[in-house]
């Protein structure tokens, strides 16, 4: 309830629901964690978007996330989760250098490092995106709201993320050089 | 035969041979990849460690390389694996840092970006590791040979590693700043 | 009164006091930050080391800080200055890149970014340094304290900071991956 | 003649000519060093922007180049010598995230490193922009260049850059992941 696990399905690649669930219990599974982001003319980050999502009877805000397909280049997982949970015309722009900013480890045991995902050990690669065009919310969602950095840092948000997803919040706006 | 999957067998985790075989048609599999390196007391590289292999009929050089197991942090994977390839009294220094300097993703059709592995499509996370110890060759290793920024740069060299390791290495040697 | 400014005086390379104060008004003076850190085996955070100032009539905490002089590599710089602020046998490590994990720019102008210093415009190149070895306070502050990341990122510690320090310091926890 | 040094004249900020000659006896000096690039729609890099120059009797290739101006933040300055180098119709991208993918240090001794500019000790950070718009050379270069990455990356490229930049260069590819 309180992991990434609870992001909604999503294309499984070549597996079915059935094996995706073996194999969950085999090894790490491979993730992309993306920050979207507004930055001003001088790339200045101005503000974080953050996917509103309604889990069984809570509300909850949420980073992009999505797994990585076999043959998939990570670019292009960034691409098609982006696409899935800020629609088509968000215009992405992707990082010339493939290299994360961070590495988030969520660990299916509760309180083993700062990520948990009770359904598996994933191992995401975490992007900052700035997003140009317009955002709207896939039918996983129920809306995506634009925080300032200040916002975005706050306990409050925090207390709305799940699975430790505001380390990886602040991690990104530390990155970006504008956490309060 | 010229690729990542030329590495010796490994603890499979919670994964028989068959199964791995299985998920290896499934999913990217995560590894780390490590660029063991000597240090002068400024930290500036003086020497970079490559594995040298015989696989079939041929040598090799290789990077230190591994899978990271389920619930196995990557701090852990990379001591691992760098404790079975340069043995257990190499001393590396881990990274405070968990974030990679460079990713490769190796895909198993050749020429679909940089790095290949026949058996799979492995995502390595790379890092440059510091040991202050003895390296001694694993039985998978014939010899762990240093060499100077320069020799391991050179088109000698490239030409005896496989599936793109040495893009790796010489993106190591960019990000350590002794790239020639 | 509240800056980085409040560095004890230090080897000032081919300049007099006079020259430093009116290049000062020139151009912007490149420095390096330090983050001393213990870490354990597997490489992770454990403490952070911060010195301790009496400043006028307040006692304030610092990272470590320096100017780069003319001909000075930044490896070099920065084994200076820890030397200067930790004592000659704190046997520091550098790091094998050269690229910092952030730059600070304190600007002269209150409020002008999140980094002030009333002396000047410096550019701080940060860097996150494990130490192994005994540290002691040099004549410049009164004592070297060691926080847990936790203490470290609490406001309590932000309070005690001046120049913006506090915000380096969370950035280089959040580097590390154990920002709360 | 082969140093960044032969950079044209640029806005002295708060220098005279004859100060700034002066200081770059006593201080190292703050530039910034930017790649520009075309990158597809997944951000990967395809082609690598360089300046021809006419260079007393000689044609050489640079990197975009100049100096950070007392007060100026990085991002601004970058903006700047951009512009200065590519025209106001580049539209560059200046990266979210201010801290550099690489730190170059010209020493005005021949040899001291890998970087040389004879008319002081100068202290690049490096960044990789895209550009989208159209670059016309200004009053400076003689043109615009745009190479793939293989070609950016050769020995015949190497030899028409003076300074040491090719090494700067070939940073920037490994960074981005097209070295070759």
């Amino acid at each position: 309830m309180t992991d990434m696990a609870e992001m909604p399905p999503e294309p499984s690649g070549w597996l079915s629901d059935r094996e995706l669930q073996h194999v969950r219990g085999e090894l790490p599974i491979l993730y992309v964690n993306a920050i979207p982001v507004r930055t001003d003319a001088a790339g200045e980050v101005t503000e974080v978007g953050l996917l509103l999502r309604a889990d069984d009877d809570a509300i909850s805000r949420a980073l992009v996330a999505g797994r990585v397909l076999r043959h998939e280049r990570i670019r292009d997982a960034l691409i098609r989760n982006l696409e899935k949970d800020l629609g088509g015309v968000a215009l992405p722009r992707i990082p010339s250098s493939p290299t994360p900013f961070a590495v988030a480890e969520y660990f299916p045991t509760e309180g083993f490092g700062a990520f948990h995902d009770s359904r598996q050990h994933a191992v995401a690669l975490a992007f900052v995106v700035p997003v140009d065009g317009d955002c709207e919310p896939s039918q996983n969602a129920l809306d995506i709201v634009w925080l300032s950095p200040e916002e975005a840092a706050s306990e409050d948000v925090a207390r709305d993320m799940t699975g430790g997803q505001h380390h990886l919040l602040r991690q990104a706006l530390a990155h970006c050089g504008v956490l309060p």
